[in-house]
């Protein structure tokens, strides 16, 4: 009876650690669509010319880098909100993935924010030009999509800590911890 | 006699693992000085002007961050090779300094990258000119510095991983592992 009282209480704490993860997965998600769709909508036609986010490689990165992150951060979460008991394969596959989607998103917000600043500011020692000057418009809207790819970075810089803690913390247990029915449940190799 | 033998098996690992640990630790304090060193020779004057690595800030940005890399290594490296007890917290300023360095080494590494992709391949549609086309000797050598931070960045990463094992691993162990004698200390709160 105390047993089952104890496993109750720890299911219960999963669960909520669980929904907290889920939330933490669909905000970047959300987040990624939002910046992509703001990003592939950003032009602008003067007596200059025309220019769109296409024209500038580091931005149809950022658009790609975006679109992965979304379509993962949903995966993620669907896979968080499975009731089975967390494997070490998973754990594995989870913790290499949010490190990897973490590195692309930062280097993602990182390259653009360089680029949108030499548009803000120019380079005349290397004679690059401050585009914002003739597109003000476009340099506005674009600067949205790279802060909001940095709150997403701040999101997986979470969930790698989250993923992380929940793989290593496994490794220590299988020393004499038979006894220790209510822990996290590891897969037998 | 058999704990004795068991502690002294267990102390050599910790050894041997502290080891590979400060050699990881030396490599990238070793690769961040060579990378400040290129990078701050990098400059060339030619007929068209001249161009130093100062007249770009994001080199400025990777010199600095190598400057703070090769700091910090060579710190870490020391704390390393104490032969202190890790503690927790302890373990948890080597995590938290190595995750925000692998992020600051990443993020200048990609942004460097974007800014030398431009400056070989330029970009018509805002107007920036191949600046590589006259200062080839100033790009061909800036490649360097950069190529030796993503390196550093995938030394930073194995760190990364490296510190939070041996953070994480400790949270399951304070559960019913009393008789583990030969385990790693945990620090009383």
């Amino acid at each position: 009876m105390g047993d089952l009282a104890q496993k109750n209480v720890m299911e219960s704490e999963n669960n909520g650690s669980n929904i907290g993860e889920i939330m933490l997965r669909l905000l970047p998600m959300a987040l990624c669509v939002v910046a992509l769709v703001i990003m592939l909508k950003d032009s602008q036609t003067n007596d200059y010319g025309s220019l769109s986010y296409s024209d500038l490689g580091i931005f149809r990165y950022l658009v790609h880098a975006n679109g992965i992150c979304a379509a993962y951060s949903l995966l993620s979460a669907i896979v968080a909100a499975l009731p089975r008991p967390t494997t070490l394969p998973r754990a594995w596959t989870i913790f290499l993935l949010d490190q990897i989607l973490t590195y692309i998103i930062l280097a993602a917000g990182a390259a653009s924010t360089e680029v949108i600043y030499l548009a803000y500011k120019g380079d005349t020692d290397v004679t690059w030009s401050e585009t914002c000057g003739s597109f003000g418009v476009f340099c506005k809207k674009a600067t949205a999509p790279i802060s909001i790819t940095f709150i997403v970075s701040l999101c997986y810089v979470g969930l790698s800590l989250l993923s992380s803690y929940r793989l290593f913390s496994k490794y220590e247990a299988p020393i004499g911890q038979n006894n220790n029915k209510g822990g996290i449940e590891i897969a037998n190799y």
